[in-house]
């Protein structure tokens, strides 16, 4: 449904939302979120060029949430790296086709909920279903959440 | 939303529907679906395996559909090629993970939704639709569609 990148831009996000102003490294996001170092390094570089993260220089750099993450949604970070894909126009290019055939307007009409779906979590809600018991924490087995 | 190879199969179900008990080569689909031959030639095998389509061998031989089209779902199409897929157990494979996190938790329901969406679709209706000058006929310009 969301794409392999979509999902560990998620993964890497909801980690630093659970962090705070404490950053972290590519190496410390990748062991956590069990995303390969370097496949998560291209996600992490672009979910800074979309400002969703900042990466801090140096010694004690890393990488910090740059949206609070009770404004930045499931469906923003998706969006970041590999966004739903609309059907604007015919893909068979069907020069009077101006508006959708029926098939493709009920393609769109899916991906539209599945956008609608995905803006209406937040990432820090994402962790305070956890927070409250009612679900594992994302992450974390229940051993490594008492240490976090 | 849906795969390339998804989307492909649902143009080569529509327009058997359409098409009706008249058998039709690869060669024929592929030219009005637009799909590259090859491409459409293991599209069609994939249906044929999931009892979708009929191939019929011979020098009148092509593809029919093998299921009546009111009773065929835009999501069965999708799910004989390229499945929605639904998240069962932690895809981190933490092992106190027995119910999904909460952000997994979010991303089957969207996929559930996305089933529940293409499930209650028809290939039948699709063309209905376009039958009733509400919307352009799939596949084809409203030229074409006035010689078929």
């Amino acid at each position: 449904m969301i794409s392999q990148t979509a999902e560990y831009a998620l993964r890497a996000v909801v980690y630093l939302a659970d962090k705070g102003d404490a950053p972290q490294t590519t190496q410390q996001i990748a062991e956590v979120t069990r995303v390969p170092t370097g496949y998560l390094a291209k996600v992490m570089h672009t979910l800074g060029r979309s400002r969703i993260v900042h990466a801090r220089r140096g010694l004690h750099g890393g990488f910090t949430l740059a949206v609070p993450p009770e404004k930045l949604t499931v469906l923003d970070v998706v969006q970041a790296v590999d966004p739903v894909q609309r059907i604007e126009h015919c893909p068979l290019g069907i020069p009077d086709h101006k508006s959708l055939c029926p098939l493709h307007a009920r393609l769109d009409d899916t991906a539209a909920m599945v956008e609608k779906a995905l803006g209406a979590s937040t990432i820090s809600e994402l962790l305070a279903v956890a927070k409250r018991g009612e679900a594992p924490k994302p992450l974390y087995s229940s051993e490594d959440a008492r240490g976090s």
